[in-house]
């Protein structure tokens, strides 16, 4: 991006615009508290929304540009404005008898709930409040209104402590010996507003501004200053909403819940907020302003209720949330305010909801003829289903004896291992408990067979990206990992946090979805795909044109995506394959010291890769399967050279395959150019698997070579692959032959590729490493907070595609290949192939289908269905 | 490349051309002896060149297409041109009385000397043979004919074993007591060809051939063949000539050299083929055929002494070789055979030279006019011209002990030292001596500071891209690596080569240009820059277009920079700068407890670094000096974890800075975000040194972030640098910023890099490594040999940038940037900045630099002249 140009302040710029002119499409200019406000004038008339102004981003960009300074013209037209709301509502600003107050709101684009300042009952001063008590003829009213403006403008306009505040509100209850707010006269809230005027002065050197307008000005300052504050940036790195955005700020007109017994204040959503069911849900307080009711100082009282205490206002608001809900066709989270028994709705907003209230609502409002398919499952947060498909705690309690980070979701329990060998080991004695939790400081290529092994991983070090995250959420384990404060003693084999020691075989279970350790004996809660469930995923099948493929090395995932969804194996490793039992039988292949030795190694995997292979073809029943040949690097499967004798040859051999780089090393289809034996064992074994399957439906195998760079080594591989297809009496249209397109040469190549690939797979997670010349752990484990920061990322590029780059490089590669082969079958089988935000970028890149994680199967469809029905959307 | 479709044989297409029709034009149709051959009948006339035809690379490559049939209408152009040849010459082909004799020889569009084969001779059969007798009235010489020619056609077409062929004529020489095959008369020779015709029969089951078309068909088919033999394959690797080529085959009427005494054959170069002195050079021998000339069998005579036996024939052919190389343009190499006293022309081609020749023939070419200054800069090979620029053995005789990889050029002679710490104290410790080769079984960024100490580098591992071969070649020290003979006991300190033991002090000498080492006192001889070189390097300077630069960390590097040419450095690496005496410093900085343990830290490095840089800038007097800022992951400058006290907190942050892909981890830029300090350091310490030289030529300025990939990443350092410059009081105008461009990402986003990069300098060893995903150490440590063997490269893309590949990632970066400042300024600071083949490809990439090594400069001077030339040429 490039820095804008700045922006010259236009007196002829329209800052400022009311309610009644506004509407939902105006978003990126009123921010969507001040869109939704005009809407719902719009749609509900002005009787039920109080009147009021908006004062746009652009002004507050401006103002940030400009180093502080008003926009020319915004004086005016805030003036004039105001005098349009005075004339609505027959009241003057600062009126000595009948004062028009107002609340001055910041709204951005995006909700950033607390971040930003606000202040109500603006227009109060020591000559209004009269006017309001003898108007009212409710003085304590009055003065409460008053006390709360003189509080609120003094710290969030001019930065008064707010324990200032607080401590003599507290010291006035002391004095009086109450113990509510709501129990202090009339004269107590006097006498506070005399104290909170003094602390102004002594922190300000200034009287309390007694002119409403300077009031205005300062409180439109503090919302537009809020924006830069160090909350609000905090707050918008983490959810990633561009500083340039700015807020608007909101000038309404005020109406009061707390004007007694007949007037009060709630929340109110149109459906009910935890599960999504038809019927409203929300809380309210009677004799109270709209900020009573979230600070939980007073218990509000369940929505329901509102149908006793005032049957009329009830009614009247369950049908502005069912037309409210008809007319942005979602689910609405409003507030409201009853002032003296007349009902005013002063925002409305789509609801956050959990997953499964997503889905519910998504299939009602289908049911009810509300939304039609497409637009309903919009409506869901896809990322967020992920809570439904991974066991839980449930909603119990428990201590909490670490934290770490949420690595991996779902919660497992278990008894402690610490190698992944007697992970392996125990889970199938009979001797032990099966349910493991392994716990290394972090994890290697040799563990992975205790990931199998285990329920869950913990892991004293790394992050999100560590191996064992990685490798953790390929698998759909749970687990939690860098949790800092555990100490995990290898050789005594002890985990300790604190004074608590834990030994091998001790209870402990994990929340990968929330970081969370614990000792608790905690229930485990298994997830089940629900009804409305199954109903939203049958509807992405309809909608979607990305396929959706799960990444699996074992019969149990294949059978797990099955139950998923999965149409395929995207990407099925080998390499694990090698590992556990098998890594002896590895460890010869490589260090044989002849040919013939090494034939024999080979020949003695061959019949085991045989059977790997024919039980995923089994379970996968005639669906694709992409077997990728062996990738890593050849040291993953031998033994650590320190544990073998100095000076021995294998010693020397062992070491002379380490590598400094092994991510940019001898690995994929440089293997299989150097040890073309090991490739055509494995392409001899998956044929005969395959010819051993003679059901009813054939397998479909499709053969992938990681790691090509040039044309060549693919062709020499392909060549090697059809030679033995025909040795095994394979027919040459019974398999195909295709490659990862993962390194950013094979991307500006990919014509050249394609002459002799049936297919592509982009490996994301790869061509991200190269692309960027950034390895995952250095991004995740060391970078990315900092990058955050300083505004270089807002994510990391593992998680969601690089679109600029790497994404890219990856249009590039599917563009150059399909000008070779226009029907070149395209798939992505990085770790993004799971993530949303990638999978709609994929969508419109052409993208045949994604492959992911089997828990991420049902996220993947849902996505991929989004991206179909906003593509759709776009492009009439 | 896409596989070429078939070539359906067609019998339209002229397979075959007749000498007189064809020229120099034609020589990928024709093959370089062909066209030659063609291209000399047309200049010189048919009466000098003994006439014939030539089938063509296409007919070769139709053959081998369909798996060894001769294409169609091949045969019958073969006939009708033979009908031609017939006719020119009043000869026949087999005719029993006066038959016409000629010569089947091979011939690539490139020369491949030795590797594919020719049979002479042929037309002989047990009748015309008499014929030949009969007419010459020489018998032996009719005889010695057949005699050759069947042992020709017997090994070359049909395989028979020379040494049975050649055991024969042993046998029979011991039985007549003879030593010298001149010496046998005609009845051996007829005894031999029986005898060789039996050893045909026993061989091949037929009888040697008796109609000439018969055996002209059989020797076509084995120059065909032997284009695909292992031999030719295997040289077509070395040389990267692609297997697709083929070769042409020329039928030309025999002329005997071997016709008595009047007769002869020699080879002559038009200038002196050592020194390139206008003086005609070559050899001859009298009664012989071109064959004897070259075997060594008989010593021949220098081509001076052909004056005084036959003046005629020595005027003409000095006539001739300055007629050809007038009308080439440059110097030839010719073969000629006098028949009889009459002078026949056989082949011209460019002579292959020395560089010292080619300068010389350069700089002759143009004082005499025959080229002007570009087209003779074109006549030199500019890699040949290494040979120039370093020390060398001499010519002496010395014994070899071993042999390692020749990694960097000249030859270097020194006691024996085995640490970099020793070399830097032994450098400056009037005890010892200076001369010093460091051995290691190889080298890391640790042992740099023994690099400078040292006159030459010795290891056991690791070959031309190992870090001793990159880091020697970039200082220009001399460098043997991968002796694997040598075994270097650093606990012993003794270096062995099988029963030789050399300790600590003893002395060796190397000869990085050809991989020798020895322990003879061999002296070295300096190299000199020549008068003749001076010339041509001047010339290349006001050819060229592409400004050449050099890499240089130190006063030393720069001045030595500057004598060979250098207009600039291109890249002053700053981590050399932090090793040696001041590591120690450094690793305080990093493992600094708390910010004002590092800020101490940086201020003790601050002052030594504003030295290096004002040495550096006072050398380059007003030159561009372009300083990286440091880019190296931090662990380079620690120490191992291992030296340091289990457990102790510090070894505990050594380790945490161990990485596993350090190429893809936090450096560069990445850590002038992460610790601004270190970079403010850098930044104000060059700063500081340019205010202090006021001297008439101001210093120029560049600095250069390392390893972008994000706009923001340059933006926040580019703020950095101009801050300090402002707080310094550095002119905005009087400094430069720029990044590397040397990710992938970097060259797809360059477009928005550029809105803060003065310049980009093109990092095209990160760019290959990251565009690969393969190191360098992996690629010529590893795969080279084997990927040049299969035919996937055909050398190292380390060595001659991948133009199809990184070259396009470059060319997007160039062309990006570009799109926003059109006039940015580009550079190339990679190894491939000094190799003449990437030189023409950055020439056409419009870069605006290269920098190299100080002693590549002159070669790049000379390849970005010849880049120029070419280029200007092509589009003429």
């Amino acid at each position: 991006m490039s820095t804008p140009a700045a922006r010259t302040p236009d007196s002829e710029t329209l800052w400022v615009q009311d309610f009644a002119d506004g509407s939902r499409e105006q978003r990126d200019l009123l921010g969507g508290k001040g869109a939704n406000v005009a809407e719902m004038t719009r749609v509900l008339g002005p009787a039920l929304v109080p009147a009021g102004f908006t004062i746009t981003t652009a002004a507050c960009v401006a103002y940030m540009e400009s180093g502080g300074t008003l926009p020319d013209g915004l004086h005016e037209q805030t003036i004039s404005a105001l005098g349009r709301l005075e004339a609505a509502t027959g009241k003057t600003l600062g009126d000595p008898e009948d004062p028009l107050l107002v609340s001055v709101r910041s709204g951005a684009r995006e909700s950033m709930p607390g971040m930003l300042d606000t202040v109500l009952n603006l227009g109060l001063t020591d000559r209004s409040v009269e006017g309001l008590a003898a108007r009212t003829q409710n003085p304590r009213f009055a003065w409460d209104s008053y006390r709360r403006f003189v509080q609120m403008y003094a710290n969030v306009v001019k930065g008064v402590a707010g324990e200032d505040l607080e401590r003599a509100i507290a010291q006035r209850k002391q004095v009086r010996g109450v113990a509510l707010d709501t129990e202090l006269d009339t004269d107590d809230l006097r006498a506070l507003v005399a104290t909170f005027k003094d602390l102004y002065r002594d922190a300000t050197g200034e009287a309390f501004p007694q002119d409403p307008r300077v009031q205005l000005d300062g409180a439109i300052r503090a919302v537009f200053d809020s924006w830069t504050g160090h909350r609000a940036v905090t707050y918008r790195r983490l959810n990633r909403i561009p500083d340039s955005w700015g807020t608007a700020v909101n000038v309404q007109q005020m109406v009061f819940g707390n004007k007694g017994e007949t007037s009060g204040s709630g929340v109110a959503f149109s459906r009910d907020e935890v599960d999504g069911a038809p019927e409203p849900s929300g809380d309210f307080l009677a004799n109270a302003q709209g900020e009573d009711v979230v600070s939980g100082v007073r218990t509000p009282r369940d929505i329901r209720e509102l149908a006793e205490w005032q049957p009329a206002v009830h009614a009247q608001l369950m049908d502005i949330l069912r037309t409210l809900e008809r007319h942005y066709g979602d689910m609405q989270d409003t507030e409201f305010t009853v002032e003296e028994g007349r009902l005013y709705m002063l925002q409305t907003r789509a609801a956050k909801r959990p997953a499964q209230a997503a889905v519910r609502f998504a299939v009602d409002a289908v049911a009810e003829g509300l939304l039609d398919k497409g637009a309903a499952l919009r409506t869901i947060d896809a990322s967020s289903l992920d809570a439904l498909l991974h066991p839980t705690f449930g909603n119990l309690d428990y201590a909490v004896l670490a934290r770490g980070v949420a690595a991996s979701p779902g919660a497992a329990k278990g008894h402690l291992v610490f190698t992944a060998k007697e992970a392996v080991a125990r889970a199938s004695d009979p001797e032990y408990p099966h349910d493991l939790i392994l716990a290394r400081p972090f994890t290697e290529a040799d563990d992975v067979a205790g990931f199998h092994a285990a329920k869950g991983i913990l892991t004293s070090e790394g992050g999100k990206a560590s191996h064992a995250a990685l490798v953790a959420r390929g698998m759909g384990r749970p687990a939690v990992t860098g949790a800092s404060e555990v100490e995990i003693d290898l050789d005594a084999r002890t985990l300790r946090v604190g004074d608590v020691v834990l030994h091998d075989g001790d209870l402990i279970a994990i929340n990968g979805s929330t970081g969370a350790v614990t000792t608790d004996d905690v229930p485990l809660v298994e997830p089940e795909v629900s009804e409305h469930f199954q109903t939203v995923l049958a509807w992405a099948d309809e909608l979607r044109g990305l396929g959706v493929r799960t990444n699996a090395d074992t019969p149990q995932d294949a059978a797990r995506a099955i139950s998923f969804g999965a149409e395929g194996i995207g990407l099925c490793r080998t390499e694990h394959m090698f590992l556990g039992d098998r890594q002896p039988l590895m460890a010869d292949v490589i260090l044989a010291a002849n040919d013939r030795d090494r034939a024999a190694a080979i020949d003695a995997l061959r019949p085991l890769q045989e059977s790997d292979f024919e039980q995923i073809l089994r379970t996968m029943d005639g669906r694709p399967v992409t077997v990728r040949l062996l990738d890593p690097p050849l040291h993953e499967f031998l033994p650590h050279p320190e544990a073998l004798p100095e000076h021995s040859p294998e010693r020397a051999r062992v070491e002379s395959l380490q590598e400094v780089n092994p991510m940019l090393g001898t690995r994929g289809v440089r293997l299989g150019i150097l040890m073309p034996a090991l490739y055509e064992m494995q392409v001899r074994a998956l044929f005969t698997a395959a010819a051993r399957i003679d059901g009813p439906t054939p397998p479909r195998v499709e053969v992938m070579v990681p790691l090509v760079d040039y044309e060549r080594e693919l062709e020499l591989v392909r060549g090697l692959i059809d030679r033995v297809a025909r040795e095994v009496g394979m027919p040459a249209d019974a398999y195909l032959v295709g490659t990862m397109i993962e390194l950013p040469r094979a991307c500006f190549l990919a014509d050249e590729i394609a002459h002799h690939a049936d297919f592509f797979s982009f490996g994301t997670n790869d061509l991200t490493q190269t692309g960027l010349g950034f390895s995952r752990d250095d991004i995740e484990g060391r970078i990315l907070a900092r990058y955050i920061d300083v505004g270089i990322l807002d994510r990391s590029p593992f998680e969601t595609i690089d679109s600029p780059g790497i994404g890219q490089m990856l249009r590039m590669g599917a563009w150059l290949g399909r000008c070779t082969k226009p029907q070149l079958k395209l798939g992505v089988c990085g770790e993004h192939g799971g993530d949303p935000d990638s999978i709609a970028f994929f969508h419109e890149s052409g993208i045949d289908y994604v492959s992911c994680s089997p828990y991420r199967v049902p996220i993947a469809r849902v996505a991929a269905a989004q991206a179909a029905v906003a593509g759709a959307d776009a492009r009439t």
